[in-house]
């Protein structure tokens, strides 16, 4: 065992990211947080349905973890935005303790918060403290493996992701995120304001510059609704047709005048054909397609995991996902 | 300008990339090395037809070479045997200069040579140097790309990878490489000698099983001839039904009883349906198409330049591809 960790957050994804962590042999769980009152004191060998964790709790705060003991890194499953993960995020780094976390926004900050960002990333240095926002969208699929098959690439005039994702087969929480069963007015109102849909495309568009050393000069989003046209089951909702089943979100990026970077997502109920592709215009021109797509849940889950030993070479402060060695499994 | 480089040999490949490091604003390039008597002496201006190297020189030693100037990085392209590599190498390294090899066996030097690759690395070392193997086969399409999507994976079982390269498409030596228009009989005696095929895929098992952190228990690799069944005519040869115009190689891994990672190889001229495959099994399973396949040459060229900036982030010694951070273009 070289590496203590805690869980921050028992939601499906902070679950799912215990149990993985538990299985590796190099890794040694001390505790969890979740400030859900019904989950605070319950011991995690129950929850986790894995008896290697029964003894280890979950506490109601981090002070209360402390208390146990002092863990190497906290993996953080809590919230999409920067801002209401700093409060969070802040008390761990000031004791030192490296945080990988599931936090969207977290995998750019500098995007929507750049004097914030600079603040969080002086305390991370003073305590020395490592923080890495991850996962599979944003983290992998429409930044990181583009950026990769760049590595291959004597230029690039552009880089364009597409993603259809059927969410069906995925968890309750992200089937009623993407508006499954709500009236579309209502849910393009919610669209339109930010607060519905799916956050970190654009963190993606300002990974992808900031690692090519390119200066956007423009960026857009727009968020629109896909709505059901035939009736739709799944184990969490169910649809009538001309209720919402899916969103469809399109980010883009001008560079030098052109639109050179853009990601376009669809996830929506009994999405046929799911999959991931990338293009890359330029020399050689790059055409990448993933079958099925790279599974969402699992593969966050993992993105998150296998982060831990890769942080933990690099100096610390607030790092960018580019700045560790290359993704693998650890 | 942050970086002042020389070439190490001006065969096709080494003049694409001086021509592309030449093209980056962060590359002075000092000057080029060949023990060609025909090249030594004559301008590299004219050589790449790029003007702003003309007044630049090629010099039939790194001695008369240094002295002119000393670079920070040295990109060799030479060899495909370590062995062979390391005289000319050795010198590199004991002024202290780093070095980007397209050299294949460089990419894994520990599979063949143990020893001589400990030593390298400690000479490394003791003169601050940094060394590097990399290009795209191996480099990139069968070790590194897999590695990445790993990333994602909460567990792996095995990594298959099938690439299918037109070779009509490339240049003439790869074309004689693979025995076009040779006799099959003749051909086959060379491969199995290893006199003859494509070096690396034992390199880039070895890379995947040492960056998983699995032990590889047998490695075996098969190399056939592939014969013309109709008549072919490229720029650079021309061949008759019945003779070669082909290989195909697989180099299979053993990990814990089972293969757990394949590596197949198909270059025959007039190939259809060229393309890379990466099938991952295991948790989520990932299967990953490049159409076309990821473009031999100006990718090879690629890899070696873009591997720069990477290459001197990380501290001295013989390094593996896995050590550097995320590929990405510089």
């Amino acid at each position: 065992v070289s590496l203590r960790i805690a869980q921050f957050g028992l939601g499906p994804i902070g679950l799912e990211t215990l149990r993985l962590a538990a299985r590796k042999p190099w890794v040694e769980v001390i505790g969890a947080i979740d400030i859900d009152p019904a989950k605070a004191g319950r011991d995690l060998g129950e929850l986790t349905e894995l008896s290697t964790l029964s003894g280890r709790q979950v506490y109601p705060s981090l002070p209360d973890l402390l208390r146990v003991g002092k863990p190497d890194v906290i993996l953080h499953t809590v919230v999409s935005r920067f801002k209401q993960a700093l409060p969070q995020l802040e008390p761990i780094v000031q004791q030192g303790i490296n945080i990988v976390s599931s936090c969207e926004e977290l995998v750019f900050p500098q995007l929507r918060e750049p004097d914030l960002a600079s603040r969080f990333n002086e305390l991370c240095q003073r305590h020395q403290s490592r923080v890495l926002g991850t996962g599979v969208n944003p983290g992998f699929v429409m930044d990181l493996l583009p950026l990769c098959l760049t590595g291959v690439s004597c230029a690039v005039e552009s880089v364009h992701v597409q993603r259809v994702v059927n969410a069906s087969l995925r968890r309750g929480p992200l089937q009623k995120k993407i508006g499954s069963g709500l009236d579309p007015e209502l849910f393009r109102g919610l669209l339109e304001r930010e607060e519905a849909g799916h956050a970190g495309l654009g963190e993606s568009l300002a990974l992808i510059a900031h690692a090519l050393g390119w200066r956007i000069e423009k960026m857009a989003e727009r968020r629109a609704a896909i709505v059901a046209d035939h009736p739709m089951e799944t184990a969490h909702v169910q649809v009538s047709p001309g209720q919402c089943c899916g969103i469809h979100q399109r980010a883009e990026a001008q560079v030098g005048g052109r639109t050179c970077l853009t990601l376009d997502l669809k996830m929506f109920l009994d999405a046929p054909n799911a999959h991931d592709a990338i293009q890359i215009k330029g020399e050689p021109p790059l055409n990448v397609r993933v079958d099925g797509g790279i599974a969402g849940d699992r593969a966050t889950v993992a993105a998150l995991v296998n982060a831990l030993p890769r942080l933990l070479q690099v100096p610390p402060g607030l790092r960018l996902l580019t700045d560790l060695p290359l993704p693998r499994i650890a």
